[in-house]
């Protein structure tokens, strides 16, 4: 609890912030949801599994938003608003979707699991959560809250799409989606409401409908890499966890402390399995009748926890400059000026000096603030500023400014920053944080990667497999690509491990991933799979999931 | 229906559209269903009530949004989002709050209301949706779904709440809000479902709260007018109409066809009644602890609609320029060039001009696009759209694109615009663009206000109100601003005429209504209420309300 009760005095907020659990893997998910709740990103509400996101967390969430709307927009995606509610009839399509989908295993190539392996669809029926009545009494038909839109936008786009001209059709929209899970919430990463955007797009030709999966990825890759600088990889889900009535489904995989591999967003190919159930057809060039191909993909505000999981430490959060709502908090410090006594006249001075250096930054396009409560010291303050991740802290003491300097400090650990701070000429200060800004931008994915590549090793057969998981790390292992490989894992280990990612794609698709990039041209035509020694086919990434 | 069925030549779709109702009293609401569904705002969707926002409307939102947010943050505001449920014990802590403000009445200066005046705390109950079960069984707690937010967020602010540094407090959320009507649904206006943003603010100071009351009724009054091109009155609703558990709620009021007013947008002053229910209490800078004085204020979608409702006309959506997702859509049209006959190439040549110049104008920051589809004639383009309201189209035949020249044509009617259209030299068109989209937004304000002001007549005395009552004007009616004179109008009156604003405020706040200046300075100390015949206090704005 930041804020404190009784007199101004002893109010507990001004006394010093500290985190109650540090960060490792037996304390992680206490850590983590200390860290999200001190670093003010969430509060917990009355309604277990919903949380309130303040201020300092939207602000995150509209540096994200406003990064895809504009790579939505080049991509011809347009912006729409469809209601929050669900009819029953329309519900029991999408179960029709997905029952047709396990019936049909044999024709889609995709499909090859026997039926026991696919996501059963009553766990998706499990969440939905109904509206029954209302306060004039009991609804006639009860309505189901949307747990995702496929089945509210399919029935407008049998609609909207008649001829190929009106082809590709490409609709996004933010909104919050319900599901009433039963398991334990975690902020962020599972709970009852969460905010997000699903696009939901219908192309005439499956190859542009494929193509559309890869370009999504690519954004969403960025969205990780380049805003949140988390490293991410992309791949394909097993057969088990793909969303059922999906094709495939592809995914964007954080890795966070364990190591565990964290779903950061996912591209459904959802093939014509909904154009069949909601007969959205159109006329092509020739005039023949075709069902269109389409696809479903989206990212939530799970990516700040899992940004929050990444980058944290024992002293807090730490956020990447691109979406800190506050780059640089300017502080007045107590060291004393030369000449006798620090006097309130001085105060006013160190005030205005720290506003003018604020704005000196924000004039230079640098988020910053002032923090000038008098009630708190110096030290508790920067505890707090730290705790919300804020990357750079300019303190000012009487003495930098008659020296017309400031003293700038790191929030992150990279480059042994850890505490360390420099001094800089005032009229130096703007290159400089602008320096730095980008510097801790890249130093975060830089140290995040480095991280996720020393927790991850290559297994070649069984036994080499066997030794890394004891090692607790995650393993690339190149396979058949067959669900039998996934059961004999099962069946032969023990501990919790499974295939996180199938990794079908093209090497320049991962380029980051230089250990992926290094192994993966080794796989050659008489490579085995490491546990069935059937031929492999590709990659996959197994270990245990968040 | 714009989309039919068939084969490609008799497509319902390529042949002419035309509203089926015209803009008049007696086909209005059909009119304006009409405008919203053929202009593709919206869609109808399966629960009644519910409407999909297309993303020709959901672009209007965002520019409203973006308008907003930057005004928001100049007054400090922060965005937020609170959870869409709310637990049955906080919902019942809003029912004490309006109860206990119905038993409190006599303490308040504002609400000298007999009990049975005040609006009835049930109707807000009546329109809760409840969620009582899950796809896996019954809830052990119903929950509520948000219709406003104060009850979700009240909680939190008691607890962020502690000293008078921690005031202000201005939160906002965009979000989506659900009450159950079950009266008659029209698009925008009431719906079950729609989209509105909420700002939820905390003062230390009642006077303080009182200055936000005004600077956001100024804000929300540019929204209309400067965005919207919509005449607004500020204004105060009667006893009968404010929300139930504030002091006063003000509006800013629209008019539309009939005449009559609607609700535009509303700030309601909250007082210390959820100060008290909640125990908001800060230490002020002496120690002493106190109540904050809150205020409430809200704008929706429901703006989209009493947009399209003022400049709809005949043809369909009117879009003021500063909103219009296209401010100028290209089209090629079949005026022959001076060589013999059109020829492909020729054709192709036309295309590729048309492209040029919605690009020239796209580079001079006018939203523009093409229409390029060959299998619709000129006429239906034109008339699909004037449709959707796209402030200017240009045309550009094979002979303008010889003479270098396009052809300019405005949809909107002011200025004996009607169909009348200009040729201008390609190199003057942007310049020439621009002021017309100028032009195009003051004429929809200027001639919505002289509409609207003449639909408007003062009474001093009862016989004069009921003969502007008979010619269906809206009446501006000095009066002594007690229940007794609303009771005795309606006694006396048979036609439905209520009072739709009292107007409390100062004259430079509402410097546009040149009537309203000019009469309520006749207001002197002997003037008498034109119904009770007491003293009056202050002019009321007397009519129907939509």
């Amino acid at each position: 609890m930041e804020v404190g009760e009784g007199s101004a005095a002893g109010r507990g907020y001004r006394t010093r912030r500290e985190l109650k659990f540090k960060k490792n893997e037996e304390d992680f998910e206490e850590w983590y949801e200390d860290v999200v709740v001190k670093g003010e990103l969430i509060e917990y509400y009355q309604v277990s599994g919903c949380y309130i996101l303040r201020p300092w967390c939207y602000s995150i969430w509209e540096s994200i938003k406003s990064f895809l709307d504009a790579e939505m927009r080049c991509m011809g995606v347009e912006n729409v608003y469809f209601p929050l509610f669900v009819p029953e009839k329309l519900l029991s399509k999408k179960k029709d979707v997905e029952e047709e989908e396990e019936g049909e295993e044999e024709e889609e190539e995709e499909a090859k699991e026997p039926r026991k392996f696919a996501a059963p669809p009553e766990d998706q029926e499990k969440v939905v959560a109904w509206v029954t009545k209302s306060g004039s009494g009991e609804l006639d038909v009860p309505v189901a809250i949307r747990s995702s839109s496929e089945t509210i936008m399919y029935h407008s786009f049998a609609k909207w799409i008649q001829s190929h001209r009106d082809l590709p059709l490409k609709l996004n929209q933010w909104c919050d989606v319900v599901r009433w899970e039963s398991k334990d919430p975690t902020p962020f990463i599972r709970s009852k409401e969460f905010l997000w955007q699903e696009g939901h797009t219908a192309f005439g030709i499956k190859e542009e409908a494929d193509a559309e999966v890869q370009e999504v990825l690519e954004v969403y890759g960025r969205v990780y890499e380049e805003l949140l600088a988390v490293p991410v990889i992309q791949g394909v889900k097993s057969e088990r966890e793909k969303f059922p009535g999906s094709l495939s489904t592809a995914t964007v995989e954080a890795f966070v402390q364990g190591p565990r591999g964290i779903q950061g967003a996912t591209v459904r190919s959802l093939g014509q399995h909904f154009s069949k159930a909601f007969n959205i057809t159109f006329e092509d060039e020739a005039g023949a009748k075709k069902r269109v191909w389409q696809n479903s993909w989206e990212l939530s505000t799970r990516a700040i926890g899992i940004m929050a999981m990444v980058h944290g430490d024992d002293r807090g959060l730490v956020l990447p400059p691109r979406v800190a709502p506050i780059q640089v908090i300017v502080i007045p410090t107590s060291g004393a000026s030369s000449s006798s006594e620090t006097t309130n006249a001085d105060a006013a001075d160190l005030s205005q000096e720290c506003k003018s250096v604020a704005h000196l930054l924000q004039e230079g396009g640098v988020r910053s603030a002032t923090d000038p409560r008098e009630d708190c010291t110096p030290g508790w303050k920067n505890a707090y500023w730290e705790m919300k991740g804020v990357p750079l802290r300019v303190e000012i003491s009487a003495r930098d400014m008659e020296n017309r300097q400031v003293t700038v400090a790191r929030r992150d650990l990279a480059e042994g920053a850890n505490g360390h701070t420099t001094v800089v000429p005032k009229h130096e200060l703007l290159e400089t944080v602008r320096e730095l800004l980008d510097r801790i931008q890249r130093c975060l994915l830089e140290s995040a990667r480095q991280q996720r590549d020393a927790a991850m090793a290559v297994a070649l057969n069984w036994q080499d497999f066997k030794t890394v998981r004891q090692r607790k790390k995650m393993v690339l292992a190149p396979w058949c690509d067959e669900v039998e490989a996934e059961k004999q894992v099962e069946e032969k280990l023990r501990r919790r491990c499974k295939l996180m990612l199938r990794m079908p794609y093209e090497l320049d698709n991962n380029t980051h991933l230089s250990l992926i990039t290094r192994m993966i041209t080794t796989l050659s035509a008489d490579t085995k799979c490491f546990v069935t020694g059937k031929p492999a086919k590709s990659w996959g990434l197994w270990g245990r999931s968040f």
